[in-house]
């Protein structure tokens, strides 16, 4: 049995584990703040000694490489990270950075990319066939699943769903489009629009969650409120459901996907979240497309981006997975 | 050298033309209204009444069998139109009757698949490996064609791009849900924001195009009008242009194409429509993914999808196109 270390490398946290050829088990996981304002190399080097920790948990296994997944655009073949906002990288030959330190093989792919392709391995969109996911968080990302293989389009940037339009004229996204599904039901984007309505008077609890500074709430904070009955947290949770069920309508209408998995922190919502979603999606998309389609969470919280990196390495080294 | 019938069904007119194996030429090029008020027999009739035209007008020539595109959802297995809203039909077995009429093998697609790929094998796309299209018509079509094949999804329905949300509170689609690409940008969509502008007051010449009443205000008189430099007709392709580049802009994002191309009455309004349509999708999309992709007109006006039936006829016989 062969081992692949997998790197998932966020703006916030990197994650890395060893994960066996065969799915069966994911061990050595470990994890680190990114620490992105201490530059470049200090990055590289914490991503090595977190590989190097995760392999010295598993003594005596032959691990044969490592499979990267980072914030892009970045380009699969050279394994460059062109350019990433969250990270402030131009050009970064991470594959090979990191390739080198360990001595060992690797392959790049996007970080969301990379949980999508772990979720139809050995989670949630297993074994299906078209599969289309979201990886809601800090920013939203997006993964395409076809055939078994990543869908990466003509230059490795497909998949920004969470770029979609879905008002044409609506909120500002950092990107700099308008009406972004990003823009409504990221995580901060959530928050802001939490403490927009509580400035505008909404009468709940949220406050109190953070002591009354409203800088503080954050997603989490709201389902937490959502969860403890706070009315305005469940308008808020209800809302986002909606506009993440438009955008997932559109991905329905467009792929027809068995599938349509939704990883992140929002899943911790719950059926708070996801129920108003399914309905929301029945209202917008075609019934015939609706009829075929699971709306899921992501079932590997915390390692769909290990486990991915990993089947990416596996499927672009030995062809396949 | 072996022909293949194709046939192009729509809910205004059939076209049909017999193509030769090779794409070096499309040969008596048939159409007629469709009728669709007379009834599913009628139409059926007026299929094979047009194939065979269009075959006594190549005498001589091997005819292998008919590809049909057909408004959808339809199954391509089975060669079942399910259920079109626009020509009345529930689960019609148009394929067999077709083909047993005419006594030859035929094939059944979605019509916009069937344009896209027409697209894709002769026309503007030529050769692209990722092609995303739109028919923008009555409705608005979409077609997918990756790596040489239709992308239908797991059950025949992808490619419903002009049912893809862009504002999502936005105007009231035909298909129920608020805020489509069609409920905008189709051809009654523009003639009924034309008409909404007059209605309120815009200083316009269009009504002198169709001797005052407004109802006979159908796009092509808006593209005419702005044509003869109407300030207010161009500011309504100007505006189609914008809806149409956001929903481009969110197939870039998504897709990562090579091309996209719009076929379609709306290509009629040329550069009116296509520079400014062109600004929007760089102000919206990722700049790497614009970068790579062209944005053109359908370069088989009247016959893609005709084209493209003979083409899915084809690769799903024979393999290859």
């Amino acid at each position: 049995m062969r081992y692949i270390v997998g790197i998932d490398v966020g703006g916030t946290n990197i994650v890395v584990g060893t994960v066996a050829e065969d799915g069966s088990e994911v061990l050595g996981v470990v994890a680190e703040p990114t620490f992105v304002e201490q530059g470049p190399d200090a990055v590289v080097a914490r991503i090595v000694k977190l590989a190097r920790a995760s392999m010295a948990q598993v003594p005596g296994k032959q691990v044969a490489g490592v499979g990267i997944g980072s914030p892009g655009p970045l380009d699969t073949k050279s394994g460059v990270v062109l350019l990433t906002p969250n990270l402030g990288w131009v050009n970064m030959p991470l594959r090979d950075r990191v390739a080198g330190a360990l001595g060992l093989a690797a392959t790049l792919d996007n970080d969301a990319n990379c949980a999508i392709f772990g979720e139809w391995w050995l989670g949630a969109a297993r074994g299906s066939d078209h599969v289309v996911g979201l990886t809601v968080g800090t920013g939203i990302g997006g993964g395409i699943v076809l055939g078994g293989a990543i869908y990466h389009g003509a230059s490795d940037i497909a998949g920004e769903i969470g770029h979609m339009t879905i008002d044409s004229t609506g909120r500002l996204c950092k990107c700099g489009n308008y009406g972004c599904l990003e823009a409504y039901a990221s995580g901060p984007a959530i928050a802001a629009r939490a403490v927009e309505g509580i400035t505008a008077g909404a009468d709940t609890t949220l406050p109190q969650y953070v002591g009354g500074d409203l800088s503080k709430i954050t997603a989490q904070v709201v389902y937490e409120a959502a969860h403890d009955d706070d009315a305005y947290a469940l308008e808020v949770v209800r809302e986002t459901a909606k506009l993440l069920g438009a955008g997932v309508a559109n991905i329905i209408n467009i792929f027809n996907p068995q599938v349509v998995v939704i990883c992140g922190g929002v899943t911790l919502a719950g059926d708070t979240l996801f129920v108003p979603l399914r309905s929301e999606v029945k209202r917008r998309a075609f019934k015939p497309a609706v009829d075929v389609c699971r709306i899921l969470p992501g079932a590997l919280p915390g390692t769909a981006g290990v486990v991915g990196a990993a089947a990416v390495f596996m499927q672009r080294t030995w062809g396949k997975v």
